[in-house]
């Protein structure tokens, strides 16, 4: 385990995404979205994925110049091409498409076809917050996630990020995925060779398992709910609304036909669409009410949420976005931790590309 | 357990609504929501709840000849004050606003302050599917969850339902509380004597339970994901999101304060608000793209996840709405059961209306 710092993991991802072609301004907003999530404690999504990304890229599928176009609105809508760039370039842009619309008729939302991961949902929704408005941001993904009563895999673990301005308290940022337990934290339990709690994944025959490597086994990831008898019809449904609002809506590949993030994974067959998709929204707070009333609504209903009285053995009762927040404050200060693979991988990354970590 | 048709229903309903004081439109509104439960097998959102909206009504919580208006609004968004009126009555009129100004802009956007219970998110969603849009619907209720790592019962069942259209496929119309399980499946093991399943509840400790009268023992029920391991964190987190869109942008009471369904349960002191709150949502499909192609694409979308490898054990993978189709038709056709309790209750109301069920 070494510890980086923010400035200087900045500098090197930046120097990687301006080898790879990205114009500068580019460069600096992948970097931005891509070490959000270092910064806020979400390590599978940041610059762990960085050599991820640049296998997709030498394969052809990701494209460092692409020409970002709305290719069809409405006053509160647009569906944005991402002309299969980096989605930490494109889903920003989208958002910003939103968050004009906002400005005009109180709300937008973009559906974003052609496009690859975007990082963190959270970062996107997050953008809406300095305007006063909330925030929304989803996306498809890889199919890894079986439907209940199915042993086959059809959905990603596909994302939802609510963000929500308050006044005096900190904003609220719910970030997760529609599983029960994203596919970063099994890749913790491998790295550290132990099992899952039983209802993450099932095995190929759709039993319950606790094999942190069953998906490399057939087996998949259970949707939020776990089972039946608690509501993985749910979650199933969640991460189908996801995957329609990010990819039927647009025209990107729904389904199981999601595009791998493994580059060596080959392309599902037939595809319906193009590319990954995203569903970005923006709903300006006084468009509905004074903005200052309601966030000191939000500061009251925060505080009280705060204070609901804690199970014993728990300190207090957390609000959406609290241990992604604080964890950014002390990572900003005292450096991002890499563990040994995620290091090796990056020198390997800069010695491909010739640059130092 | 006796069998009613659904027009002999809808006449003593609609006879009940009327001798309450309701408009004529109002209470043909009101019966068509209220039965659309009964029919889609949702039991404990019917004709079993018609004497709570009734002891409602006597208390002077519910106002049958409500002034429903706009009171704030932007080309995309509006909020409405329900003036107390039935939510069966509130929410429809709130979901035509979305409708319209998705018409004139893309998409509506319907913060509801004011009002009551609604009945079941789906009906007001499903609105949307015939002018060719995606409807979405969610309301805040009577606090009976407690957030992760919490005993205090803070946010109600508050249902998300979004209704998406096909073509030859029928639609696409997800439905469910944001716990574990709904309520209603908790009256219904009671009922029976029978347990919950250990996730559903926990006690007043914030031990797990079985005990399926737990809720009148101070326990609470749990968000969906039953613990923090299996994500009951994102369940939390939803809840939430409709708890806000609900009531904190329209300016209805919110969390704990949420008004108690039963009318015997005293208001909670220092409301921050008015009633309960609704958000209701509209996008025109063709404000993304042309409304036949996103139609055949979801017809795709439902052909492959129905045709999806189901488990051993089970014959095929459901989409969200399927059991609730199919009960309508067979109801429509067969009538609609009631149990002894429920169907005593409403010759009760019959005898005190002076009609006959």
């Amino acid at each position: 385990m070494a510890i980086y710092s923010y400035d200087r993991l900045v500098q090197f991802v930046q120097a990687v995404f301006i080898k790879m072609g990205c114009p500068e301004t580019d460069a600096i907003t992948a970097t931005t979205v891509l070490l959000s999530a270092d910064l806020r404690g979400i390590d599978s999504h940041g610059v762990a994925r960085l050599s991820g990304y640049i296998r997709l890229w030498e394969a052809g599928r990701i494209n460092a110049k692409p020409n970002l176009r709305i290719v069809h609105e409405t006053p509160s809508t647009a569906v944005v091409d991402g002309d299969a760039g980096l989605g930490l370039v494109v889903a920003p842009f989208a958002m910003k498409v939103a968050i004009e619309k906002a400005k005009q008729v109180g709300t937008g939302w973009v559906s974003v076809k052609n496009s690859n991961h975007f990082g963190i949902a959270g970062y996107h929704a997050m953008m809406a917050l300095q305007e006063d408005m909330i925030g929304m941001a989803m996306t498809n993904a890889s199919a890894l996630v079986a439907p209940t009563f199915s042993v086959e895999k059809m959905l990603g673990t596909n994302p939802i990020a609510v963000a929500i301005p308050a006044n005096n308290q900190p904003s609220f940022v719910a970030d997760f995925a529609t599983t029960t337990a994203a596919n970063g934290k099994l890749e913790i339990l491998q790295r550290k060779n132990q099992d899952t709690p039983i209802g993450w994944v099932q095995d190929k025959e759709g039993n319950a398992s606790t094999d942190s490597n069953i998906l490399k086994k057939q087996g998949s990831l259970l949707p939020l709910g776990s089972d039946r008898e608690h509501g993985s019809h749910k979650g199933y449904a969640l991460g189908s609304i996801v995957d329609i609002f990010s990819a039927v809506l647009s025209g990107a590949s729904y389904g199981p036909w999601a595009p791998p993030f493994p580059a060596y994974i080959p392309m599902p067959e037939n595809q319906p669409g193009q590319g990954l998709g995203h569903f970005l929204g923006a709903m300006r707070i006084d468009a509905f009410r004074p903005s200052q009333e309601f966030k000191d609504h939000m500061d009251h209903w925060i505080e009280r949420f705060r204070n609901a009285t804690p199970a014993p053995g728990h300190e207090k009762v957390l609000i959406p976005g609290d241990p992604e927040r604080e964890m950014e404050t002390i990572r900003m200060k005292d450096g991002i931790p890499l563990v040994d693979a995620v290091e090796q991988d990056l020198i390997l990354v800069a010695s491909n590309f010739k640059l130092t970590l």
